[in-house]
């Protein structure tokens, strides 16, 4: 059917206007559709580390615009780069240690402003700036590469099932995951989507469906515990998740309940595929096992929008993350082709 | 280490008092303990309905009780019961359809009043109450033998890893799975349990982290999306859950979320154990996929306590129940001693 329009996107997480980050308060939805406009590098910092923006790619390209931010604060201060500049990075460097877009983005900033040395000032903001907006361009251009190499593997009538939000509000425009899916619907594929609620917070049920309801593609909604049912029923055909960091090796880290999805897909015989810009690929990882995987507050299991939903008193895990053995995954989706099981050599070549 | 006392339970989730049944509101649990005194059956079977009263083996007392009620209502109006207390039956009977508790011990209800034939109905009426007052008790026995037997099972220091609520609330007295850890504590072993939260009502957040702090037994509350990731640690030794309905060839329909349990458990090369006493094994269902499933409202998926958890229109589904297939169980614990895999003739034989 080759290359396809990809439908005109309902929703934004960030964009860069008028100096200033402006960011979808995702924490708010779906009940609220609030944008923060974010005027200097500490609000960036914050927004991140409270999940209002969130997803791999998105984080990455947030951060770089928070490094412009930073820098243009310095120099209305009448501030000195050269040795200000680093604290900036190293609080959003700070801010969330597993997804690796955000030091893969403030490395490329980094970069830039190295190359520029003892330019003026105002230079050097400037080609910051441009840097964060190649970035998000090239995280666009990413999404849709992405989208158009992964709607192959999809056959029409397919239901996908998916966890967390590896959608638009992942990234800056079509998703990961979620690409893949809007590609093969532009291309004509009747596409449905079944999406794990994704506890703690949620961002399946609150996230997802907001943006696929949005441009009606079909969705339902399960809790994380329905995942089995659904292909032994076989009410999905495949899984197609996101991912935070994916090693040398092929493994996958991936939101709490990836793993979980991987070995179901298995015994069942459904392929599990994991789609991810080369951004979030770390060949300097050899296996997953090493990625650090973000502990978050007890709380966020135990209470939901200040009600508690267990007793006073008692102990809860939540890692963010799970690691996903690449030898359960079926294929990598990424902007620059796929890359099958067996073959993850080719993360190398194509690097 | 022999027979060792019980604890002495902190909990009871049903009890026949003044000739009311005093049901523990377990939809408000944990934040308030709420007494329900129904004096109607009519209250029951809305208790069974909306979960007030659950589990297996409680709804079952409750459904005996509930008709003893409805029977003193016959009596109380100067009904007659030959006429009126079929429609008693039904209404209990059609409460909830997965539980095979319910049916058996209505059954043995409808049995009893036969065997009374044209008996003075006050008699009829106290034949029931006896009758009630036995399932109760047996209910009781049951829990305890079922726990001596399963305790054999667990070795000093295990973490176990359950779902929903298989304890106390679940029935009169230990509970199920819970009653082999009880069994096991009571015998001086170290035992700590891991509970998955069990969306989308939360019995294993709610219900089971409270009657477990409440015995000073170690627990844990994960979301059901990081069963996976505990068993990938090493962080849970075996799994226990509770059952629904146990088939003859050993198939196993127990709260939505068991059956990824067994998948990961088989793949961890972890014992998964099922606890459930005789009543809850069907021998006339063949298999397990012939067991109704209840699906429930919608609105339990995407709601919680009234806030929207996803957007207006979404669609969800809630199969309150899933399907275990035997070749995925490791023993079945019952009351009458423990059935291995492979060994489910033996079920025939127990019966």
């Amino acid at each position: 059917m080759g290359k396809a329009e990809f439908p005109v996107l309902q929703v934004s997480a960030l964009r860069w206007e008028n100096g200033s980050l402006v960011l979808l308060d995702q924490t708010r939805l779906p009940e609220e559709e609030v944008y923060l406009v974010c005027g200097e590098h500490r609000q960036v910092a914050a927004a991140i580390r409270r999940l209002a923006v969130r997803g791999a790619p998105a984080i990455g390209v947030a951060a770089a615009f928070g490094v412009v931010l930073g820098a243009q604060e310095i120099l209305a201060r009448g501030g000195d780069l050269q040795t200000e500049l680093p604290a900036v990075f190293q609080e959003l460097r700070s801010t969330r240690p597993t997804a690796v877009n955000l030091f893969w983005a403030l490395d490329r900033m980094a970069r830039v402003w190295q190359a520029q040395g003892r330019k003026e000032p105002a230079a050097t903001v400037s080609a910051l700036e441009a840097e964060a907006s190649r970035l998000f361009r090239e995280d666009a251009e990413s999404n849709r590469r992405l989208g158009e190499f992964g709607a192959a593997l999809l056959a029409n009538g397919m239901n996908i099932l998916t966890i967390c939000n590896a959608g638009a509000l992942a990234t800056v425009a079509y998703g990961t995951a979620l690409a893949v899916v809007r590609a093969a619907v532009a291309r004509g594929k009747k596409i449905a989507v079944t999406a794990c609620e994704t506890r703690p917070l949620l961002q399946g049920a609150r996230l997802t469906t907001w943006e696929l309801l949005r441009e009606r593609i079909p969705v339902t909604l399960i809790t994380d515990s329905m995942a089995g049912f659904v292909m032994q029923r076989g009410l999905v055909q495949a899984v197609i998740t996101g991912a935070d960091r994916v090693a040398a090796n092929g493994d996958v880290v991936n939101k709490i309940g990836t793993y979980t999805l991987a070995v179901l897909a298995r015994q069942h015989g459904l392929p599990f595929y994991v789609a991810a810009p080369f951004s979030t690929v770390d060949l300097a990882i050899p296996e997953g096992s090493r990625i650090p995987i973000e502990e978050r507050a007890e709380d966020e299991v135990i209470c939901w929008q200040g009600r508690r939903l267990a007793p006073t008193g008692v102990k809860a895990l939540n890692p963010a993350f799970d690691f996903t053995p690449a030898r359960l995954v079926t294929a990598l989706i990424t902007d620059r082709g796929i890359v099958r099981n067996g073959e993850w050599e080719k993360l190398q070549q194509l690097a």
